[in-house]
């Protein structure tokens, strides 16, 4: 069957609130500055009670980077879980509002609609605390296999391989995938959920994965090393295609016959980091759907990334296929 | 017994829904550009599904200003009210993270926290369709009269004059200020608003208030005239002083023995007229707390008016008292 989709994300259902702060503030509370943090429903209440006011926008990688391949004109669908509460209708509403497909039902009970809190540093770094809520207990039975097949390209964050209900639900899309003779991506997510999984990912990687996406952090993590270009190369006897991304100075695709290094694009001013790998991956994935070599599917990522790092907020405010002809890879 | 507080506000306690969208849709929605009008909790969920993917942030007009006034610096207050959902949570943590003194237990029962649902277009005007819920049912149980006489100054928005508890709420408010001495502000909020509670305002503003806020369109629908002027000098007969703020062309300030006429302050670029009243507020006040002349209040208002709309979201995203530092009055 002809794929009806481009990309189909699995991922955290994730409503975002985000607030500038200062240094003292993240080392006053002790977070991991750059990273992402699963923290409980009680310490959740407690950091938001200490923040100040922020917005609430949504967010969740995987979704965050379907919404970007919609924003290029492609046709996406997505695959999470949230409450039938008030930031699960706000999570419903932006991401069908970008266009993307998405009918897993709100749950009538459980866990609330996970929320990340996010602090943006004045160095535009931004510092996540997450509480999963329902998103982490997304499961096999809320996953479509018919909605999976029909996607050129499915795409799982790695921040969802944290409970086992989960686990079963990306395997199970990655296998439906790819016995439909679909591409399967996987993003390594943080440094922190590799290390938290690194021998069931390898596995992963070497079974069901065709093109990884990872930082220098992660992909060294995968691999226990210190050599960002050692990792990558023992990844990619893995997997078919590994995308490292290495923010200012660009990223590196390899293949089994080709390695690109593409500058990253130019940003005037760089306001908040958040949604950056998302929107990375959006712009790749949109590419590699359309057939398009991957020093071309890098360009677009790098475009899309530079585009969400110049404003709040971790989607495009812009229509990205209208930024990409504005501004065409060189 | 001296004042603690320098104002205290009085209205709706609402979260924005704030979207960019075009002209085009304002026309197929049947909105009224510019204005403010209720709807249901049926209208909102339809036109919150037509909407583009948003952002929520606090909001409520008296909340606006306060949250202002504690941004100059001042000791401010807010009475209004939300239910014990997620959007309520929102609205209590930001009021109180701004500083502003918030005490109105979250019902555990009743409609949902109110939602204003705004579009701005590319003409940075906005146009907001509220669903009030909660808000709405403000009664005068909830009105802590200690908080209100510790106040220099209580502030009251017009929007909540159409429900008869929230009526009875303003004027338990208004009088426990007057009997204690305290100074009575009424924003008048919106023509359409005015147009409903015309007859009960004039009796309103001759009793109970000594300051009042209006646009053109307001104090002009007040007195039933379309001169300014004329709506502006009656309406000084009844209370002591009429602010009448006139967008770009700044505003004027009477009272029965002065006229100012103060300029706006300039503005780079206007992104969002959201708040531009409620700010233009929030800078006379906090000034008039302080004990100074009408041109400097004025002048205030109009320099926190100007940070307000060169963003989006209808709160300062800089502190007032630092940007007044920085932009001292001319």
């Amino acid at each position: 069957m002809e794929p009806v989709l481009d990309v189909v994300g699995v991922g955290n259902a994730i409503v975002d609130v985000i607030a500038s702060v200062d240094d003292p503030f993240i080392a006053a509370h002790r977070l991991a500055k750059g990273a992402m943090t699963l923290v409980s429903a009680e310490r959740s209440a407690e950091l938001y009670e200490a923040m100040p006011a922020g917005i609430a926008v949504s967010g969740g990688s995987a979704a965050n980077t379907v919404a970007g391949v919609a924003s290029f004109g492609g046709r996406a669908g997505f695959i999470g879980k949230v409450r039938d509460d008030q930031l699960g209708e706000v999570f419903v509403h932006d991401i069908r509002a970008t266009g993307v497909a998405f009918d897993v039902p709100p749950a009538p009970e459980g866990p609330p609609t996970a929320r990340c809190l996010i602090q943006v540093t004045p160095d535009a770094e931004r510092t996540m605390n997450t509480f999963l809520g329902i998103a982490a207990l997304l499961g096999p039975a809320d996953v479509d296999t018919t909605l999976v097949t029909s996607a050129r390209i499915t795409y799982c964050e790695g921040y969802l391989w944290d409970v086992q209900v989960a686990k079963d639900a990306i395997r199970l899309a990655m296998e439906a995938a790819g016995e439909a003779g679909r591409t399967v991506a996987l993003a390594l997510s943080d440094s922190f959920c590799v290390e938290r999984h690194r021998a069931e990912w390898l596995d992963l990687i070497e079974d069901r994965v065709d093109v990884v996406f990872a930082n220098e952090a992660e992909i060294c993590a995968l691999h226990s090393t210190d050599d960002p270009a050692a990792a990558r190369d023992r990844t990619a006897a893995m997997a078919r295609t590994v995308v490292v991304t290495r923010g200012a100075r660009g990223s590196i695709v390899v293949d089994p016959t080709t390695l690109e290094e593409v500058p990253a694009a130019p940003v005037d001013h760089v306001v908040d980091a958040t949604g950056a790998g998302d929107l990375y991956a959006a712009g790749f994935l949109w590419g590699l759907s359309q057939g398009a070599p991957l020093w071309n599917c890098a360009q677009l990522g790098s475009l899309a990334a530079a585009e969400v790092v110049s404003h709040v907020g971790a989607r495009p405010v812009v229509s990205l296929a209208g930024h990409a002809a504005a501004a065409p890879p060189a």
